[in-house]
């Protein structure tokens, strides 16, 4: 990683990912992100990522800042919450270890959606846009397979949400058009 | 393409996609896809798509069915539609040339969300999962951009149909757990 997210400066960082390469190993059946990864592609993925230690109640992710960056819980509850129209954060998840956040706006560089707060320490694994350019020149094949696996975890979450809108809509009697 | 997929066999086959090349490249300015391709990346991925014909009402994608192929619209006009819990087809989208159809079940092999009706003649270039992962192999980059484009169309999709999702549960009062 050639320079930090500034929007991590608050937290510690503890250096690459490979000291952490076992742990994140043992997390695959918690983590969509990784589960047909190979220990070898763990590895070597680890090379490309940086790890930090949020203290108890820090923002990790704050909704609407700008951010280029996606991270793997490793360790802590962190809790999702997004601000509603009357301005009040409504928690809409809570995330444990393996759990992936900010995949979107790495991707389409578009503000935060919601806000990441470490409900006890943490720990997270950070990967940004420009490490992930870097795996698909370097090790493309490895690059294809999160690219792949990043598809996978949005269709599958944009069908559940696809879902419960059209069953709202539904519900109301509304017009369905543009629920995908 | 090794083998032809079965659900499409009631259309007209006009072979791979490279006679399509031209025409395709003319459909970037509206086609989300291919936005930052260049004419060589077009003609590349020509070679791994085969493009068919639909008559004027002819059903190209049906609802519930399996199908692990997308498709860029490359003339005519396609009707979305998606069943409602009265089992009544309910229009969700009009889609025109450049739109691309059945990302999320080539990537994660689900069954079909919705079904897609030709609503004038139309052609269609197919790319299905096999040729994907042959062009990841055969073509790393060009596969990284297809794949790093799906992201991008996912999130988006993801993004808009979440905050849809959220203010109609905002105004209904409810809990917005789950909304990503």
């Amino acid at each position: 990683m050639t320079e930090r997210p500034q929007q991590l400066a608050h937290l510690e960082n503890l250096g690459d990912a490979t000291r952490f390469a076992g742990q994140i190993y043992l997390l695959i059946p918690k983590c969509p992100l990784l589960e047909n990864f190979t220990p070898t592609e763990v590895n070597l993925l680890s090379h490309f990522m940086e790890v930090y230690r949020a203290a108890d109640n820090m923002e990790i992710i704050r909704e609407g800042d700008g951010g280029d960056f996606m991270l793997i819980v490793i360790q802590g509850r962190i809790e999702v919450r997004k601000r509603d129209r009357y301005n009040t954060p409504q928690l809409i998840a809570t995330v444990e270890p393996g759990h992936t956040l900010g995949e979107m706006s790495m991707i389409d560089g578009e503000p935060r959606y919601a806000t990441c707060v470490a409900m006890e320490p943490a720990l997270v694994a950070v990967l940004d846009r420009e490490s992930l350019a870097r795996i698909i020149l370097e090790q493309p094949l490895l690059g294809a397979k999160i690219l792949m696996e990043l598809v996978l975890m949005l269709s599958q979450r944009l069908r559940a949400t696809s879902n419960r809108l059209m069953e709202l809509l539904d519900a109301q009697g509304q017009n369905s058009a543009g629920v995908l």
